[in-house]
């Protein structure tokens, strides 16, 4: 029987810190890697890699393990740079194979309200990269949320000035979706923002 | 940007091979470890610490971190032998604070379609339990699926012949629930087994 100063009983409350992990799942979790020692230590091994290798690009804030990250030292259009919140919407936008140029992650949003200003993000580092380089373009890829858009329009206000082309994704009806069952808002930017055939 | 040979990206598939935990799943609690690293630490020292110190009891296989584990020798009733599948079922049967006596587990149900006998079970040291000490009763709290009947059937033939009291947990309505909405074979075995009030 294992007591609740067990180490078992420990793992199941480090599990519980995971997003969407319960009392019964982290249990769930805990006994079948005990099922599987081998597992357990490669994940223990992996999760020690992660925390010393993984850190932010210098130049984009990107998480990576190397420095420049790939990204920036890879041959791609360091002219045109996409704004994003974090690596994984980074990651998101990589996987769609449509963007050539650079990235730069602010590490989160503008959030008054949770106290976070544009001195918690890596703002001043973005404004520094368009004035230092020769940038064309930058695309606002921050979420369509209001911390998001707020975000976005900040962005705008300080980045115009500084005479470069700033653009933000498009508004619209994702694919494969049923326009019956799709927010009136979504409905009215996709309307304003058509296409001609 | 990460590599796909990166630890992150490891990690995510350490991740994957838990149950329940897709590919989406894996590279959500990946970023949320990133951001913690001290919980990334302290979960591989507690998996480690999982690794080395549990093991199952000498006495009745139940996972634990002393040997002979709390419940064996914890002055409990050790004539009323509790045969569980495994310890999750043990300690969902401590939860109840209604047995007194000690458990056995099985490490397993008979399943021949997978090829586990009885020789793949703790039945062995069961029967030696039952034999050498002065055990009274054996409640069988194997699983209500068709592995666990043909588990509880297997050991009543076998030791219905040592001369030791057997018995099952009783079949019926769980609390709280809806007669409505209960499977027909339920309800027959509740009406069967029901009490005089």
């Amino acid at each position: 029987m294992l007591t609740k100063s067990s180490s078992l009983m420990r793992l199941v409350g480090e599990l519980k810190k995971l997003p969407g992990v319960g009392e019964r799942t982290a249990l769930r979790l805990a006994f079948h890697l005990l099922k599987n020692p081998r597992n357990m230590t490669q994940l223990a091994e992996t999760l020690c890699d992660v925390r010393d290798r993984v850190h932010p690009c210098s130049v984009c804030f990107a998480l990576t393990e190397e420095d420049p990250c790939r990204l920036c030292s890879g041959g791609r259009d360091a002219a045109s740079i996409c704004v994003v919140e974090n690596s994984q919407d980074l990651m998101a936008l990589e996987r769609s194979n449509a963007w050539q140029g650079v990235y730069h992650v602010l590490e989160g949003a503008l959030s008054p309200l949770n106290g976070i200003g544009p001195a918690d993000l890596r703002v001043e580092e973005l404004v520094a990269r368009v004035q230092n380089q020769a940038v064309r373009e930058v695309v606002v890829a921050t979420n369509f949320t209001v911390e998001g858009e707020a975000t976005a329009l900040y962005l705008t206000k300080i980045l115009k000035p500084l005479g470069v082309k700033i653009s933000r994704l498009a508004h619209g009806i994702p694919l494969g979706s049923d326009i019956e069952f799709i927010d009136a808002a979504t409905v009215q930017w996709a309307l304003q923002g058509r296409n001609e055939l």
